[in-house]
């Protein structure tokens, strides 16, 4: 691949955005940053990941603060909340080459199935799910503090075959290796949504609801069950949906987060900031599906209903 | 009656001890208070009622620090915390008198199983359902909002014979009653403690993982939703223990909660004043009971498991 005639924008300059955007830099693509509160920041002293896996990298970028002023991107991955989606995606289109691919480095269900109908139909739409601790520590610093795996999956648009949809996903994900990054191409990303909630269900949910963060929850004998239960009602919901997922998948996520160094989840820093959570893809959207398809959650409506009353009497 | 020769002894002078041993007092009985750290407060200035329904009353009162000055109490009412049950269990023994009445004025399951072994034979056990909206201001002071009633149940002790045991009950609830206090003899002390649950179950909880009184706890649909989900399974849990409930009985108390004034349950008080959460009888038990019997209270379940934490960390 030319890296040098791609062109990479990053919409959404959080954590996730500019820990991509800035490892795709260093990697010598053509990557164009639009910020908001932060362009100042960015401008004068470039971006810095504080990364526990790579070390610290402190670069310039080319940074905007209007998107009429990018040239028009290739690729466009998209770190922004999803609950801005329908503000961002008139910005999105804008800053689209006119057969760009859009990657919604997103969690929860649904976020490219209410993306799609806003967005030219000359766009290919993916879906991003990300494998990552990471937290935005001031304007324009990242802190990295494990993992890292983005996997990829096709959604919607001009591409009607298989294989051809397949193959973009592929281009992604070798933006994402060329840069260091862990990376798969996902030829079900229904199917990867369901598994990335295993994690965020308890997960992003517990962290705002008990105040804790991953060490204090998997030390305590009553939120490891619980945890482990909300993984199963997942795993069960996911099934009546038609998607089965690989054996012991939830007890190695579990273990796997044993391991991890202590981590706020991204809600929790949501709700600390007084920002909207992400209720509708993370906790609305799945329930309605497994209900749709006769399955009830029952520890999931219950964590769903009070984060909802949380996140009302959070603003 | 004659209300002279009663002697009634208070142990816990919190909002329940303090109210209805007040209440009592003022009525003419012969009522003796042991305390513990309100004793200088209520030695010096009496205890003191502020009441939306009978006004403010004020009085001295007879106070004891320790339970070796006290006659010997025909009826002793026991206000304290479920979790204080095994250290208070000496004490009540030693303010009763040989064929004394102990009322647990207590919130949950099990907590009559809990006290008998510790108790001597020669005591009557009876439970108490409290249904007012109380709360302890400052030492010696009780702020009743609403509500008030008592019902009576016999646990255990001499009274072998069903009528015997009414009676005795029948008993109780006249002390209440000539204090002004609503009151009814129960035939099913265990049926009387679930349905206390109905309410306890969703709004103790609920107060303390949302920080919300009952006010906010209405008004949001999404708590409203979460409450009549945890109601229905307290019914569905007594249902398999043997004990239905009178039809319509979770929605009566959901809208009596509608008009109650504003009012934060005793877990929260509890929780912000860092005491043990009552989680033993109001969600431990319950849910062991149900289990025992085949059914599963996912909801309630998760709620308990996010107190256990919330509690564990309070401390």
């Amino acid at each position: 691949m030319n890296t040098s005639s791609l062109r990479i924008g990053i919409i959404g300059t959080g954590a996730i955005g500019g820990f991509y955007g800035l490892m795709l830099a260093r990697a010598g693509f053509d990557v164009h940053f639009l910020l908001r509160s932060e362009f100042d920041a960015v401008s004068e002293h470039g971006m810095r990941i504080e990364s526990a896996v790579h070390g610290t990298l402190q670069m310039p970028v080319q940074a905007y603060a209007d998107v009429a002023d990018m040239p028009p991107c290739d690729w466009l991955l998209v770190g922004t909340k999803t609950t801005s989606n329908a503000e961002m995606a008139p910005i999105i289109a804008k800053a689209a080459a006119s057969d760009g691919k859009v990657v919604l480095l997103q969690n929860g269900l649904g976020v490219e199935k209410g993306m799609r109908p806003l967005l030219p139909e000359n766009l290919h739409l993916l879906g991003g799910l990300c494998f990552i601790c990471v937290h935005r520590e001031a304007p324009g610093v990242v802190r990295h503090q494990a993992l890292g795996a983005v996997n990829l999956g096709y959604h919607s648009g001009p591409a009607a075959d298989a294989v051809v949809r397949q193959n973009i996903a592929e281009a992604g994900a070798d933006l994402f290796r060329e840069a260091g990054i862990d990376s798969k191409a996902m030829a079900n990303l229904a199917q990867a949504r369901w598994q990335k909630l295993v994690w965020n269900v308890p997960y992003n949910g517990l962290s705002v609801v008990l105040g804790g963060s991953t060490t204090p929850l998997m030390a305590d004998p009553q939120s490891r069950e619980l945890i482990q239960a909300l993984m199963a009602e997942v795993v069960e919901g996911a099934r009546s949906c038609g998607h089965a997922m690989p054996e012991g998948y939830a007890e190695q996520l579990f273990s796997m987060t044993e391991k991890m160094p202590d981590y706020w989840p991204s809600m929790y820093h949501d709700f600390v900031q007084k920002r909207p959570l992400e209720l509708a893809s993370i906790y609305a959207e799945p329930l309605a599906r497994a209900r749709k398809a006769g399955c009830s959650l029952p520890r999931i409506e219950a964590l769903y209903q009070e984060l909802a009353f949380i996140d009302r009497h959070n603003r």
